[in-house]
């Protein structure tokens, strides 16, 4: 079973801010980068604590922070409150049962987002939360463990590829959110992938595993449209530009990444749309198997039950049945039956039943 | 059967505003209990009459009167006429029918909401409903019995803790809330709980039983949605902060529960699209492990038929039957038959039916 | 079959505006009674022509007239005239067949609303139209058949307990709407009942004539929720004010109806969900009961179908059968096919197919 | 299968605004009708040639000019060039297979609406296109046929019946609209009796063809559904009372017809509920049948294939089988065979199988 | 399996804005044509090189050019950056996994819709993404590949027919959008025809290919609906004219598409509707017949198993059997199954079983 809750018991009856850890946890240390540049220079390292990323705070320069691992929540909190965030950020921050979502306020907008991923097998849709916190020069981003899904950004950070070190923060952030809704679409070619193959087995030959695949297919569409529904919400009120903190230029850019939002959506539903095709197929074709071997057993019985009842009758012990004594009798009476059988078949065939 | 609607036919003909107790009595006498604070001091007393509490009406301390049990109204209704409650609402409190809502007074706001338990072996949610009138400077809460569910709020105040002590009324009001929508997720976890162990029922041994304990879960849905589905509009108009009860710093709060709120909904759904999921793996299931039966005992009657019409044959009294002469007719036959058993088996094994 | 249209063949072609009574007439002559009063007086009488109302049109005091019978449209287009009613209403007064709405002149509002009802044993809902027409200082009420929903009223009038006597017209209006609403947790109730008493029978005794009532349920709840879903909107907008007509003062008791509406809503929307659950369980219980019959009956053929074989064979008549003269060989036989019974019993009780 | 296209090839590729009949030819000349009043004078005629029509357009009293048949596009192209009507709007009156829909030029406002009649046997509904034009002071309507639905209003205009007279272009429009709007119901009725004896063959006599006539229902409900549904957001428009062609005193009669296109819509819904409904019970009461079927007739193969293996035994050729010799045993055995049978028969009684 | 994926993998990771073809490459080079036009005069050209346009962009006249094949990523560019289009537009373009949409910049407005095509069986619908650039004296379109959609647009253009020459770029861009709307109906028409003869099919003989022809159809509608639905949304914001690019004159014809998109959608709608009918038509009839053929043979069997028991009897060996010694008795007891026999089958046709 996909998990659909987090256990948060330990949870009830703290105050609201406190922070505790939700969720698995995925990693063993917090890691933490510092991606500095502006158009002109260009700055990355690994830093050990928390505190090494202060002063990048006041810069001019555009700072990306990224923290890879949620556990350690005294890290965040003393991230947290150098930063002046609020502590119910703080607490949505470690808390990895949160849904897609975006506050505004009036310093900094706070972004919450599921980055999906799918094993090898493509069997399991698994869904990691990541935070991004927009400043007016500098973006935190959050992760539950190290990836390799923002690489291709600090890629084209590093190499100055495309616009994005002539623009700020927010077109940072958008890139952010770019990248997983674009991973989203290597994820529904997964899935479409493995829809192909499950229609094949549907009509080649439908087996019970069939129908746990076409079930597993239906709820991971559920995990999937519930990870991603309240993000086109998310992405049209930062597209809308109300906060100050984003660029109209970077607008055109979030309507792109909302464009694909709907794609996906979109795409989710009318999977799921088609699994419900699938599983009507399926069940149909079972029960038609089905109904097609008890037909030609059913008439194979019927056909030898009126043979046997006229063997019987010449079995019965009657003193005086005269059509025993004569020669030709046998062969005869198997004659009878032989044609009695065969014009069953015909009338069977006739009617469409065999 | 859950209960869905509460008995009122007492009610019937009665003008408005008068105050009838309905539903069950849930506990023998009405506690009051007082909690008086500001960040400096703190008491806490427990009341024997509703006069007791007016003194506190009018100090510029945080008050908060919790009232425990429903039935006896003229308390209520002293409560009420002391604080300038309107009749309506006061019947409100008293019928515990309501659905969760909001009502918006100039000098208080009135807010409904069920507070969900589920019993010890997970198997039953009940609703009590807690009613919260939120004043100035008091909040006045109503519970059908004692329960625990705001002890730790009790104990924040006391400690000191979180920023309880700081905050107003509406702050208390906010965290009455909170505690109960937190609730909630503990509730979802004991539900999620039943249904992994259900959904391994379903796989290794689906019996009628499980059944109905699918159709228990899925009115269960029904009415945890039926009990939470209203809130998520009576926060989010709270959260708007059109009232001047509620300041700003606390609408950031609410904004918090609301998305909680909308959290628990949503959970709802998933729950209820799984559980429309099992209802399908059950039925099919079961017609599955059917059709297996059926299917073997044709086959073997199917296999026999033909058999025992060989039998019959020899067994008829016809004179001249050749056959029967021969010494190795006997045996020949038994292998024939053997052979026409064998020879089905394999048929049926090809095509799979077997 | 409930009837869901009325007749109104004789209607097509009139010019609008021409009074036709559509529906059942259920009373045999037209009652006509007025309540005048003020917090001061209170005066009630019962009336054999329209004219006598006309004088209370004028007075200071709040007069509702009560009509009971809507069949003699003559009495209708009369007291229309003198009150300077709209045509187009008057013909809505007098066709049974409308949907709860509202309609606001300025001079006057008119509402119209369904009151159901439940014959003794339960089984069937039937609605009566009433009209209501609010005007500055008077009330005109429209029932198809005299009724004693709202003798509680005018029991409250007359006795000046509550605060009707203090209010206007306005709010007289409000108390006939709400004793209709109020009316409806009546008919819940029964219902609830009822599905209570099906339930029952759902997991004892499920028998055809329980999918009727089930249908029957359900068809009930269409027509409830088609009587009562278009009330919603007429009170939420005669709530919003709008009109100068309403006090605010009003509006307040006006919401409390409207939150009655919505939890009557509300109500039929789970009452439909639980009788299609009901639906769904005994069709499975249905099918699983035949499935039981069904199933050990054809074990118990296949049992004997291999016996039997067993037996046609020793009843060959071959010459040379050696076993058949050994002296042991029939309980030899006999003991062989008890044994092959009994391993295909146990072979069944293992597989739990019996 | 109702048309629920049609054709319209040899459109594809034109310009917009080529007139194109669209649709069955149904009378073979178009006929012309020319009613023209005021309060005080009244004339008709039936003219030959469009260009009749014309003097009319700038007479100062209401002039309704009636076109039966579409398929002469030449003449509706001569009236629309005079009467200075878009050729998008021509196009639309010619094309049968619009949906309703209200265009508002300031100069005349077009609306296209869906006339229904229904075979004599109550069995097909079909659809008839009707455009109306409605200027300052003309109303020229479009029918695909000459029809009676029109003739009461001709009626009451030659009588100066109603306040048809008295009132300009705009309420000729509002007649021509509730006109057609309420003969829906007449067709609803149609419908609800044919659905009344559908139910009565549900319950006596549920054969295939039953299920033939509930799906003609179900699709007759999309097909009746289509014509109305756009309709009321039509009137809604017209009743808003934008345009200046519509004077105030006819919005409150268009609202009425507003309110009737709910009530048509809302019965069709309840029709379609009601359908499901019945298909329910048809499949539930079909497959109850064919298991009483086969109930009973496996219970008679298998209470006799136990007494048949007895026989069997019996009729085994051992040489030693004592019982063979003894008097009673012949008898004996027929009454072990009849108890087995009864024990048999009271079995499956007790059990309720029988 | 319909496509409903595009492979994009090679696009992960890559910088917003950076052109790659996603989508099959369907013609083997990039075709460009010019059509120039006012109403005085035009010319048509097809040319080698994207350059060649250019000269085009500043001309007062009306300039329409056509790429087919968007493989060319190069090709594209160049025309983007000489036009000064926004990368993501170009991006866009070349991306055929695209939903329609719209893009309003204030120097042109970009439009992408799905031109859909069925093959020569009908059977499968194919979507082409067509994507139009309107400047202010300029539009520009690209298709997937050469295609004659357009043809008839550039027949009238040629041929002065129309109103074409004498309006704007405007007026182009609507009269492309409006023929590919027009080409849904007649794919419409193509899937009707196709419902038509499936309808008959399902009546006369259903077998598992109608069920897969169904299937086909049903995925094939969420096909059409997915490529239509948005385009709704794309012309409504078209047609209420907020671009300065867009004249009133041409407002009045998007309009008309308007209305031809929501009845394609409706049309679409009431298909899936008729298609759900069809499934459960194919369904209830499949196991109808084979209900049919269960039950004829259980008959037949039935009335056999009694009469093999009665022959059974009589072939029992009991030395004391008298009625095997009467001379009648053998006729007698065949009289007696006959009778047996013809019993039966009164009592199956009595019950209406046979």
């Amino acid at each position: 079973m996909l998990k659909l809750i987090k256990k948060r018991q330990e949870k009830v009856g703290l105050s609201p801010g406190t922070l505790v850890h939700i969720g698995e946890k995925k990693t063993d240390r917090t890691g933490i980068t510092i991606v500095d540049y502006d158009e002109a220079q260009f700055q990355e390292q690994e830093v050990n604590t928390v505190e090494e990323c202060f002063p990048f705070k006041d810069t001019p320069t555009v700072t990306w922070i990224n923290i890879d691992g949620l556990h350690d929540v005294d890290i965040i909190e003393r991230l947290g409150i150098y930063f002046n965030i609020h502590p119910l950020i703080l607490e949505d921050i470690v808390n990895t049962g949160q849904h897609p979502k975006m506050e505004d306020f009036e310093d900094y907008i706070f972004v919450v987002i599921k980055m999906l991923s799918i094993d090898k097998e493509g069997n399991e849709i698994n869904a990691e939360q990541i935070s991004v916190l927009l400043g007016s020069n500098f973006v935190i981003s959050f992760q539950e463990r190290p990836g390799d899904v923002f690489d291709s950004i600090r890629e084209r950070i590093r190499k100055g590829k495309g616009r994005i070190r002539k623009m700020g923060a927010d077109y940072l952030a958008y890139a952010l959110l770019d990248s997983v809704v674009d991973h989203y679409f290597t994820i529904l070619e997964r899935v479409s992938d493995r829809m192909e193959s499950l229609e094949e087995d549907l009509v080649t030959n439908p087996v019970p595993a069939t129908l746990q695949s076409i079930h597993r297919l239906k709820r991971e569409m559920i995990f999937f449209r519930r990870s991603v529904c309240p993000l086109r919400e998310v992405i049209s009120v930062l597209e809308r530009g109300e906060s100050g903190l984003i660029k109209q230029s970077t607008g055109i850019f979030l309507r792109d990444v909302y464009d694909h939002t709907i794609q996906v959506m979109d795409t989710i539903e009318t999977f799921r749309d088609m699994v419900s095709g699938m599983l009507d197929v399926y069940l149909s074709s079972i029960s038609n198997k089905m109904n097609e071997v008890m037909k030609v057993l059913t008439i194979i019985a019927t056909i030898f039950i009126p043979l046997t009842f006229m063997a019987g009758v010449y079995g019965m012990n009657f003193k005086h049945m005269p059509e025993l004594e004569l020669h030709w009798a046998y062969p005869a009476a198997l004659i009878a039956m032989a044609t009695v059988g065969v014009v069953m078949v015909i009338y069977f065939k006739r009617k469409k039943w065999l």
